[in-house]
């Protein structure tokens, strides 16, 4: 079934995640060729663009939250 | 940080998921009214809808894996 066809299509709660799920599994698909989740890779992105970057400054940057953030460097 | 200010705001990956999290922020404080996270709110509308419903049915209505949907009616 399409997203369009599920009774949901017109709620935003359920297209907004929907809509991330998708891409969130294109993201994985793409990721995986140098083994990193995506959430890591956007995470040394960000390192790479400005190293010794503050947890607090990333978890601004990428709208995660600090225990995110923190979940993540580990 | 607004979403739009981050320097990832062009990246589908990105704002798809700060969307997701947004309202999904959203959808909890909403459904707390009741003590039932979105998920449930939304299995429960459904199987509501159509009693005696397949969770095969369920999952793809719901868009959501089977793996998911078994997890939410446990």
């Amino acid at each position: 079934m399409k997203t369009t066809d599920s009774q949901y299509y017109q709620c935003l709660y359920f297209t907004s995640n929907a809509l991330a799920r998708k891409v969130e599994k294109l993201a994985i698909e793409s990721w995986k060729q140098v083994e990193l989740s995506p959430s890591h890779g956007y995470v040394l992105m960000a390192v790479l663009e400005e190293p010794g970057v503050q947890p607090s400054r990333l978890s601004d940057e990428m709208q995660l939250t600090p225990s995110t953030i923190t979940r993540l460097l580990e």
